[in-house]
């Protein structure tokens, strides 16, 4: 109560406030661990996200499926909307960053962010107990697709071995992942109405960082006593706040900067896209 | 319909469309107007920004109206986020299209974005005849300030010239001024309240520019017949394309390039924000 | 010197100077000109940005061209990077801000850049006044091609009618047009090598621009009494700032908006390169 | 040359050219190792940055140094030029992938570039022997800081203990650190000068890299039988395709995106730079 009262008056007094880091002393700290412990006690760059977006180290269990994530999601080749706008900055001569930036700026609702929607969804059929069918055909009658859900090659009988993986190892060393098998649930349902309703990489890491954060609760809000229904909202709330976002989005640099280096390594030319490619229309704007 | 069929099959075997414009020939062309055109019959500003987002040369009134906007809103201050953070980009040596990009990505919903949702406001309560005091006190309920109402400094007595301006132009020269006109209905109500609720500049462009497109309806969508209610669909598309978001974005463009060669100019080093105006504090996710 | 002394003692207590705009009086003044004025006296873009960018109303021949340059520069068809990332953005379902900058990040050295080399070419030639054909075969002998000559389909027989139209109004307006006429030279020169070996648009508006800024000295350096020589240096540094790319970027975001606008009303899907137009090979990073 | 040749006749049939990875067959490869070899031998990030970047899984000591070097430039606090537009543009309401690049925007030559400069230099001094008092008097007389070198706060009397850490390391797995060994004498003559012109982190990273990839050339260019000089080139090259600076982006995105999940966490309004920091003056463009 105290602290809150002098954090409110001392926010009077400054523009900006942070609880991220802090530079000001002889060496930088990340959410307060000073950078010297940082490298003497070899935190990696899970450890790092874990200080710089949720304040605490989570444990190793959970510090090793955040780089599992990363490094599952750091390319998908040239083709898909971030690659191709990358490389196309790329060729047209521009620096690493802003090719990056051209790249990232086509990140958003359908390329790349099918993982929230994937948590949010399979933590609220979870939660509020929605038998798996009825989640299912509510959203097929809102007319919308069950995120995370789906393959275009894999199917029941041949799985992804992504998925497979990131379940093995979350079944051995998360604490719960009970968002994971009510996901499993659904595409048990799914599954029955076509066999390529898989459960997909998206809706895997989705609920699995869900069971993540949630299983770490202790750790994440050691400041409070949470029954489970705050906690589900704490967590939720974290996942809005776009984190598993910004996952993808640490992922993808990794592979958008492949892209662009590559294309100045084999110093690719200016890019036009082909004119018999495009239909040139003429229109107005009435509605049809 | 023959027309449709074709296209639908042109469609299949290109992977682009685009209404825009052309530039397969001798000379490109704008919505189907080549550029010698352009040049010879002195298009000036408004009138290409009305081909290329409208597909249409609207009429010399609503032209002019679209320029007044540009010039309305090209700058407000080095203080303000967009600047700011071009500037910023400046001082730490990026080019000019970095430093506006850098500050362009801060338009949105609380810089910037009031213009298309006065728009979109004023105009339901105009088309579905919502009485002014019921329009606020509803607004009032939800918790939500109305857009385009509001002045730190100007009030009642003491005009924002800018609005008179705009105001008079509007009814001297648009077929119909009735979104302006539910506008100021509101502000009567809101001046009720207090002196200082005028309608501002944004709601005034917003109200105006669904003045603008209503009143430029046999213009726009010339291959449609439509009723007042599929004209105001039209028009409430259009806003919602982003059409005045965009006007915001590139009027604003030509501020934040101005701020960036000036910094450069100046030679002005790399900025830091200052130490003391930061509350750096220590904290966990738990919620509050 | 006072002012001088008193700027250096004033910004030791701020850490930001601005000469662009000030929002702290009842209304935005730019570049001291204040809002009302600018509406009552019917300032149009191209005066604003005159206002912004150079700090003086030019006068109104080279606040027309300006304006045309706009009108030439806004848009190129959709296959071009800029138009191309923004609509690869846009169907990405980003909104129009992040498509924009998807777009505008493309643009330097390969789209868009050729007007500012061309624009200090010609001047450096016409200043040191080397001789048209020294000017071309030094560029050759440096294995450079000349910025700003050189068209695809337009030749000697069959003129672009934009050059011909931006110079019949500069000859007709402007107080001096030797830049262009230097670039005429050494068109002439070109010429003989090759009949498609023209000035095209980018060095006509380069060689353009530089006249209009040294025709309007007396307004834009009216502090300082400079001699030619001087002046040059001016123009050129005014040049460096970016100033003739920012025209081109602020031209530019017009049409990129409005290949944003036209992807979102047509609803166009998530754009995927086709995987056969790429070519996947292997390698390392060996020199070649 | 058979496989040029065949390179060259490909080339011309497809439009993109892709050596990174391969998105076509059933499961996703990165430079020819498919996700699930990835997930299953344990790739951490540092082997995934090694095969997207530089096409090879580098050593186990150098994957490591990687990671050490996103651990460490990870953030530096929220005043920087990066941290604050990121925040400036979060507390603007925009989305996470906006804010970050409006941050990212501003790496460049004054903030995150000088680790490419500190590398290149140390190879060129030591490639080519140059004594380090003349390396360092010759960059003097050019009016050049040497980068690298120097701290505000840290002296030989009290190191850094970061660059100790990593010199440490690189003591112990590194193959050869002489490009280290060039930079520690540069540090030894200019600490003769002052005590606070030791060698700094982005100087130990720069020349450690370089002794990285040149420590790794084995693996890195298996195809070429490189003498010295050559590798040097080589790796050189890389550095100027930005790979360090990549490194870099990469790092500092990680807490980019932890600034705009603090400011929307703690739901932080729109920024507005005060009044009374900036000097606002006027000006005209005359040359001073
Ligand atoms: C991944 C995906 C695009 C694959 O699609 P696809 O193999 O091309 O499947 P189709 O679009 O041909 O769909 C086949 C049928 O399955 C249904 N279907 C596909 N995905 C579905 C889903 N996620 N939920 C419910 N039904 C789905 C379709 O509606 C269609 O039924 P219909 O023929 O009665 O209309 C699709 O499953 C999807 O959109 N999933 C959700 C988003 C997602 O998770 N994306 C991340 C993928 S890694
Ligand atoms: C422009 C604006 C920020 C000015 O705010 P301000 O002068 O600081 O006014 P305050 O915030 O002190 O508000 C004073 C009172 O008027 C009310 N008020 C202010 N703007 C209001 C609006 N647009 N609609 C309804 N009530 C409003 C406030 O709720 C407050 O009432 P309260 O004391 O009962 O809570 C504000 O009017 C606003 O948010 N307007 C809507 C957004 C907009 O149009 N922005 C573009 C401005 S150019
Ligand atoms: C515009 C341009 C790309 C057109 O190119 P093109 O019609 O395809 O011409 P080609 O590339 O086939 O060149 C034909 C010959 O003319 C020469 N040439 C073309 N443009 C030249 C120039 N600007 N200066 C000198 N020589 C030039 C070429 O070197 C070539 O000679 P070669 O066969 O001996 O090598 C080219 O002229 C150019 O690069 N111009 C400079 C950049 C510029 O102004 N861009 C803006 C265009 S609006
Ligand atoms: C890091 C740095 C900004 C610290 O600066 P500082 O402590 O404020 O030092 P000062 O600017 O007060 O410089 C003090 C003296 O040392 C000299 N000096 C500082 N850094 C120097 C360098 N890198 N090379 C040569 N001389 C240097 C200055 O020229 C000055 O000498 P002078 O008084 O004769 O002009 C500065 O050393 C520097 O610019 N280094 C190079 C860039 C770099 O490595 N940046 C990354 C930092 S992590």
């Amino acid at each position: 109560f105290h602290a809150a009262v002098q954090t409110g008056q001392l926010r009077k007094a400054t523009n900006m406030v942070c609880t991220v880091s802090d530079d000001r002393g002889e060496e930088v700290t990340y959410a307060g661990t000073p950078m010297s412990t940082l490298i003497a006690e070899q935190y990696g760059i899970g450890d790092v996200i874990s200080l710089l977006w949720f304040k605490r180290r989570l444990p190793p269990w959970a510090v090793r499926f955040i780089e599992m994530c990363i490094v599952v999601a750091a390319d998908h080749g040239p083709c898909v909307s971030g690659a191709h706008n990358a490389i196309v900055a790329a060729r047209a001569g521009k620096d690493v960053v802003s090719s990056l930036c051209s790249g990232l700026l086509t990140i958003g609702p359908r390329f790349g962010g099918a993982i929230d929607d994937a948590a949010l969804n399979f933590m609220r059929g979870a939660d509020e107990h929605i038998p798996p069918d009825e989640f299912v055909e509510s959203m097929k009658r809102a007319g919308r697709r069950v995120e995370g859900i789906g393959h275009r090659i894999k199917s029941a009988e041949c799985r992804d071995s992504r998925v497979e993986l990131l379940s093995a190892y979350a079944h051995q060393r998360f604490p719960s992942t009970r968002y994971l098998e009510y996901a499993q649930q659904v595409e048990a349902y799914t599954l029955q109405k076509s066999t390529n309703l898989v459960l997909n990489i998206d809706g895997c890491i989705g609920a699995l960082f869900a069971d993540l954060l949630s299983g770490a609760a202790d750790t994440l809000f050691d400041g409070a006593h949470l029954d489970e229904h705050e906690r589900s909202q704490a967590v939720r709330s974290i996942i809005e706040l776009g984190a598993l976002n910004g996952l993808f989005v640490v992922a993808r640099s990794i592979g958008l900067i492949g892209h662009v280096i590559d294309q100045r390594r084999m110093k690719q030319p200016l890019y036009r896209h082909p004119w018999d490619d495009v239909l040139y229309a003429q229109d107005d704007l009435a509605p049809t």
